[in-house]
C-alpha cells in the first residue's frame, strides 16, 4: 500500500534483485527505516530479532534468505544449511516452514548452477501469490462493506479492528485490512477504529501507521473503548485477522479479540474474520485444543517509545504480571469468514 | 489498609490535627510520598492537580480544606469563599459538593469563634463514616466470597477487578476492594487479577500497589486478557466499583467495565458491583442518559513512567485518538450490587 505517497510492498527486491529491503518494524511509526538484507545471515537476523513480523512476511523473508544463500553457494550442503538456519529462527512458524519447503522443492532437484536463478524466481512468485491471495480476500470483503454501506449511504462505514493484520504483516494489502484498503481506493467512505492492542500495541503503532500512510481515516482507541462504541452504534462491523482457525471455526487471534467478539454479539454488530485458507488447521477439532503462548512479563511491565530526548523504556507496573498472547473466539460469535474463495458463514 | 507494614488511611490528621497528609498519587507506585496539606489553598491544589483522586477521598480532602480555612479565618466571608474555592476544583463532583454542604451546615450557624473546632470535628466524622460504610460493603462482600469459596475450598478464589476502587480512592478499604481485604485478613485465600485499565493505568499503578502493600496475592494483566481467563475458568467472580448507578441498575464505571461484564455473562462468571447507596442516581431512568466524559487525547497518545534516568513520557501512537472515560454496563449483566446495607440483585 501507499507510504509517503508511493506504493510499496513490505519486502521489495533492490536493484538487480540480488538483495531485498524490508521495513525495520521495531521503529515504526516513529522512524521509517528500510533495511537491505544482502545475505542469508541478514535474513535470519531480521526474522529472529523481529525487525520484520507477520506469518506471511516472515515466510517471504526466509524465501529470499534461501535464495541469497544459493547465490553465494549453490551446493547441496549450503542448501541444507540455509534451510536449517532459517527454520531455526522461528521453529513453530507454519508459514515459514511451508515457504522453505517450497524453496527446497524448486531448487534441490536442479544442478547447482541453476539453483540461484530458480530460487529468486520462486521467491518472487511466492510474494506475488501472497499479494493475489490478499487482494482476493480484500475483494470479497469489499463486497460485504458495500452491502453494509448501502444500508446507510449518508455516513461513513465504521469498522473496528484489533492488532495488525495489514500489509506490514503480509507482502501487501494484509488480510483484515485488505477490504478496507480496497474500499478506500474505490471511494467507499470508511473510518477505522484501531484498538491499541496491549501489550505490544501493534494497533496503535503499526495498523495506525499503515492506515495513515495510505490515507484511510482512522482513530486509535484504548482496547477498553470498543464496547462503549458498539453500544452507541458507532461500529458497523468488526474485522480481525486470525492466527489459527480450527476445524469447527473457532478463531485463535491476538489476546482481546474474544472480548470484542462477545461485545459485538451483544450489540448485533457483525464480526468477521479475514483469513487465507492456509490458516485453517483441520487437525484440531476446536479452539480449546490450541496451546496459548505465554510471553515475557516485560511486554506488560514496561513500554518503549520516543521522548524528546530519544527512545526510552518506562515501567508500567511494579507487580507480578501474566501475559498470554492469544485468545480463542468461539465460532458461534463469528458472523463470517472472509477468505480468498469468498465469504462463508462456517468453516466447511 | 497496610502500607510498608503499617495500617494507614489515605487522608490522615498530622500531629495536633490542624493539618492533614495525603499520598501524592501521581507518583505511585514508584515513589511513596506523603504530602502535608496545611491550608485551604494546599487542599484545593491537591484536588485540582490530581495529587489525590477518588470521589470519596476528594470529598474528604475538601472537608479538611474547609476546616483549615476556618482555622485561619472563621468569618462568614471566609467560609463562603472556602466553599466556592473548593467546589471550583471539581465542579461536577457530586460527593465533593455533598461534603462541602455538610461542612457548611455544621459551621455556618455557629459563632465564628466555634467554627474551626466544629469543622475539624465534622471532617473527622465524615472520614470515619466513610470507613464504616466501606467496611460494611466489605463485610457483605466477604459473605459472598466465603460462599463462593466453599464451592471449591481446595484452591484460591480468583477475583478480577478493573480500575481502582480501593482505599486509595476512599479513606480506607475502598468499595470493590473492601471484600478482598476483609477476605485476606480473615484467612480466605484470594488472588486478584488486576486489569491494567488503559489509558490511565489505575489498575497497574494503584490497585496493584494497594494489594501489594497489604499483602494480597495479585497479578496484573492487560485489559485484553480477562476474556481468555474467564473462558479457562480462571476467574471465579468479577467485582468492580461504580461511578454512577441509574434507577434501573445500569452501571456507569471506568471504560472497559462493560467488556468484562459481557464476557462474564458469556462464561457464567458472577459479575458484582460494589457501591455505597449514595452512588445511585435515581434522577436517571437508565444508563443511556448518562453523559460520558471524553478526556484528553494525551492519556492514550503518551504514557509517563520511570526509566533508569528518572521519570519520562513516551509517545504511544502518532495517530488521532478518541478517549471516552466511562462506559455503561446494562443491569441485565450485573449479578448483584454489594452495598453497605447488603447484597441485592436489583436496585429497588
Amino acid at each position: 500500500m501507499k507510504l509517503e505517497g508511493v506504493h510499496r510492498r513490505s519486502i521489495e527486491p533492490v536493484g538487480a534483485g540480488q538483495t531485498v529491503r524490508i521495513l525495520d518494524q521495531r521503529r515504526l511509526p516513529w522512524e521509517i527505516r528500510w533495511v537491505e538484507l544482502a545475505t542469508v545471515a541478514d535474513a535470519a537476523r531480521a526474522i529472529a530479532e523481529m525487525w520484520t513480523r507477520g506469518a506471511p512476511l516472515l515466510a517471504m523473508t526466509a524465501a529470499y534468505g534461501f535464495a541469497m544463500a544459493l547465490r553465494d553457494d549453490p551446493s547441496d550442503a549450503a542448501l541444507a544449511q540455509a534451510y536449517d538456519t532459517l527454520l531455526a529462527t522461528r521453529p513453530t512458524a507454519v508459514n515459514l516452514r511451508w515457504a522453505l519447503d517450497e524453496m527446497r522443492i524448486a531448487t534441490a532437484p536442479l544442478a547447482p548452477s541453476g539453483r540461484a536463478a530458480a530460487a529468486y524466481a520462486r521467491a518472487a512468485e511466492l510474494c506475488d501469490e501472497d499479494v493475489v491471495l490478499n487482494r482476493a480476500i480484500g475483494g470479497h470483503g469489499l463486497a460485504l462493506l458495500r452491502a453494509l454501506h448501502a444500508g446507510h449511504p449518508d455516513r461513513p462505514l465504521n469498522v473496528l479492528t484489533h492488532c495488525n493484520a495489514g500489509w506490514l504483516a503480509t507482502v501487501d494489502y494484509g488480510t483484515a485490512l485488505a477490504p478496507l484498503y480496497l474500499a478506500h481506493d474505490a471511494g467507499l467512505p470508511v473510518h477505522v477504529w484501531v484498538d491499541e492492542t496491549r501489550p505490544r500495541n501493534q494497533g496503535a503503532l503499526l495498523t495506525a501507521f499503515e492506515l495513515a500512510g495510505h490515507g484511510v481515516p482512522h482513530t486509535v482507541i484504548a482496547d477498553n473503548a470498543g464496547g462503549l462504541l458498539m453500544r452507541r452504534g458507532a461500529v458497523d462491523l468488526v474485522i480481525v485477522g486470525a492466527d489459527r482457525v480450527t476445524a469447527n471455526g473457532d478463531v485463535c487471534n491476538k489476546i482481546g479479540t474474544y472480548l470484542k467478539a462477545v461485545a459485538a454479539a451483544d450489540n448485533g454488530v457483525p464480526f468477521y474474520v479475514a483469513l487465507p485458507y492456509t490458516t485453517i488447521d483441520r487437525t484440531l477439532a476446536s479452539g480449546d485444543l490450541i496451546p496459548i503462548e505465554e510471553r515475557s512479563d516485560d511486554e506488560v511491565a514496561s513500554l518503549t517509545g520516543p521522548t524528546t530526548a530519544g527512545i526510552a523504556t518506562i515501567g508500567v507496573t511494579a507487580s507480578p504480571v501474566y501475559n498470554p498472547a492469544f485468545d480463542v473466539t468461539p465460532a458461534r460469535l463469528v458472523t463470517g469468514y472472509i477468505t480468498e474463495a469468498g465469504t462463508v458463514t462456517a468453516i466447511a
